[in-house]
């Protein structure tokens, strides 16, 4: 019987032809590849086909990447490396619950990522943070220009190499320039529904509107204000009796839960790009 | 014990005040009711107090609105009546998932409502509808203004003096001069989610976007489109793997559960109006 | 870029080796198909492994088949077939609700399969189904032994040579003899939860404990009581306030989604049975 | 406009008769109470009537428990109390998801009690609590017949007084001695579905039968093993490829979020006990 964990996953996104499947299995099954898992998708939209493996086995990953490559046509993305834990840091402001959940989890070794640094323009955390442990750094905003703001996050940020950001309610808008420097590495958690409630107070908005539902969504950042590719998406349902606080309530439970499950996802390598649209194999 | 079936409800939409409930339920118990359930919600945004009771007995409906008014201050809205089935139209176009499945609830009285008739502005749904021997007639748009066909719309469906019109379905949008003749007695239900993706093609819009849930929601029509107070809400979780042929597979399955039980709450008498939301009592 | 209507589909049940993927796809390469979507499976519990391919191209299917079936080891199961409509014969009582789901989705081309006829205990579902041009035949249960009833019952329905039996609320418990004369080929939807309330007056069983959800569970029929491999269940939120008959109906519209949908996995061959649970390539 | 934070809270459990409502909010009325909100319930099985009345205003609770309890019939309960928060003890074993989640709540105010200690029967949890300032009591069961335990357990927790005793996934079996000594008093958080898997690892249960979703039920414990009354449940839709850990890790999100919810309706007073099942005023 396979090995239950896998310790290497192949990633490939290249264009679709015949016989891909065939011809990657190929290869991982002349270099000793035990199969543990296997998806593919090809999106007709575009054109392009999307392959996770998981394996196990004596593997050199630079080896079977080369060889993976070498196979493909051009334009083709391949990534072999071993399911180790991705590292992160996490941007906060003054809102402590999802903060408070990824740190439980990170505490317990369930959040499949190595939490480097909470980063806040506000102190108001730093006790939670530290019970756990974690470092912590303020970095106000008070005074400087976002430009200055955004650099020294960017300075702090950079020596620390994580492969993720994670806005855990972190509540000021990133500059294009920002975004820039971390294409398609930051995660943010929002309230409400995507696209729906672009703006400010947007529970007062769901309860003047009367919403029946409300969710959670976790997205990419990009350049376009609160629409990049989703990650996940839940609702919970709600009823008239619910004052904007309810709504608020509410939203930060689904909030926490969502923003960590894709978390999870991302660390395990699930999450593949596609234009505006993620494809998850989960 | 109480008998299960009501067959009077008082309903009461009225400035709150001190002493309300007390007040009410006196001429209630003076007029010898038996009350079954009783919900009351007071909206503090707007100051107005709502209340619903279903009741039994040998009442005089006429007599107990009266005295339930006398005691109410200015601006109070009071309705005392049998819980009888409601009269509907239903104005349909070319897809038949929603009209379907309201003609097998109303073939088995499931409904709560009465089908006067099923109007259309196309033919093919004839053969369906005239299956459960309910009156189709047919009103094509070719050729005519909007105000035009509009007219025809309205000259039909006045004789019939239905309590609402639903739109299962009916892809055409109604001018405002029509919808000021039915206020708040146009019930429409719309795919995806309001206030998200209004506009053309919202499943490939939603595709696009990569949602990973989508929805379906019963709301009152108003002369903001897409944009009248809700009565309902639900989704479903998808993922990449639906196209947007399937995603509106899922989406018709969601919209056809969604209207039947908005249906059945509004001809239940459980559906106030407050501003732009709805107070549910159910 | 590829069509999206595969015409073949290729399904594979085998004990679990090396290189299983990357020889299957070789097959089907050299025969020329167009893989257009591919999901494999391992259950690590049973070591066996599981894999839908659909794919179009000019395909002799049974020389494919063949020739898959020869690269696999002993153990095998193969089947390479065209993606045509599956035929059903749905069994029913009394009650309506999942049967006129069905004959809606039959009349407009969107269950996948061809109702072959409807078989019923009893006479009064005939109206229904006869207004949708369906064969309706009536086996009453009265004064006849059950192997008398179920002899009565498969001399009607195997001449009809149906993929599957399909029952929608039908009411009396199958024999073991019958249940094996189609293995895996029956397909049960139950109220409420497997296993739980397994017996009698299941809704009533429900409020009086107080349930917060109730649903609908889709499952092939077994041997066991209502503990066939489980296809797929839904829930829905239940309040204090819901009668047992509130219950019923708030089950009724869940039962009936849950069966359609199971049948359009079913039908487009996307369900595989692992000892006592379902592989869904979905 | 009424304050939104009622500070009284009326609850009332009684036989029903007519004019129940009418009389008790006159009593409230005479009091100068202003109602916030009012929900009644009246259980047509039993004959019961329940109500719970949230006001404002400078009352004295124990004039007005006195005066409704004077207008009811026998067998009636009457409450009338501030509503503070409520105080509890939570017991714990090994498993940290459910109890992290309470202190973090907790040291945000979110949690509508205060916790007055957390007991485990091991040690390992101490470090988590003690980050929080809350005190850590260790009574292991080694070497202790159950009686000699749970004496030990009575002697800590009872001089604490708490209002109720929360099992965060304490994993011994309380003995009818005493839990009758907290009755209606003790909630517990169960994995996967009441009264579904009853018995040992349930999660491998699960996976075997291949349930389709997987869930969480709190409900207050009575002397039947797993039995007592449901105050909330909540499931999430599971498919094959979940293992029996990948269900565990899916189940303790989803027992978090409804332990924390279910002692939010709690601590609120919105729930009621009617023989076997709640009322749950929300």
């Amino acid at each position: 019987m396979p090995p239950s964990n896998p310790d290497h996953i192949l990633l490939v996104d290249c264009p679709d032809c015949p016989g891909l499947v065939h011809a990657i299995t190929g290869v991982l099954f002349r270099a000793g590849a035990n199969v543990i898992s296997n998806h593919e998708f090809v999106d007709t939209d575009s054109g392009r086909f999307f392959m996770r493996t998981a394996c196990s086995g004596p593997l050199d990953d630079d080896a079977v990447q080369l060889a993976v490559q070498e196979i493909l046509p051009a334009g083709s993305s391949v990534q072999m490396r071993r399911s180790i834990p991705r590292s992160i840091v996490v941007l906060a402001s003054r809102e402590h619950h999802c903060l408070a959940d990824l740190l439980i989890r990170h505490e317990y070794g369930e959040l499949g990522a190595q939490i480097l640094a909470v980063v806040s323009n506000h102190e108001n955390l730093r006790p939670l943070v530290e019970k756990f442990s974690v470092p912590f750094h303020t970095l106000s905003h008070e005074g400087l220009s976002r430009e200055a703001h955004e650099e020294a996050l960017q300075s702090f940020i950079a020596p620390l190499k994580p492969d993720y950001l994670v806005l855990a309610k972190y509540m000021r808008i990133l500059s294009p320039g920002f975004v820039n420097r971390w294409p398609s590495r930051i995660v943010n958690i929002h309230h409400s529904f995507l696209p729906a409630f672009v703006g400010a107070r947007p529970y007062h908005q769901a309860f003047h509107r009367g919403v029946k539902v409300i969710g959670a969504t976790a997205h990419f950042v990009s350049n376009q204000l609160d629409e990049g590719p989703i990650i996940m998406q839940q609702v919970i349902p709600m009823d008239h009796s619910y004052t904007p606080r309810d709504l608020e309530r509410a939203g930060r439970d689904i909030e926490r839960t969502v923003l960590a499950n894709s978390l999870r996802l991302l660390n395990e390598d699930r999450v593949f790009l596609c234009a505006n649209r993620t494809i998850i194999f989960d």
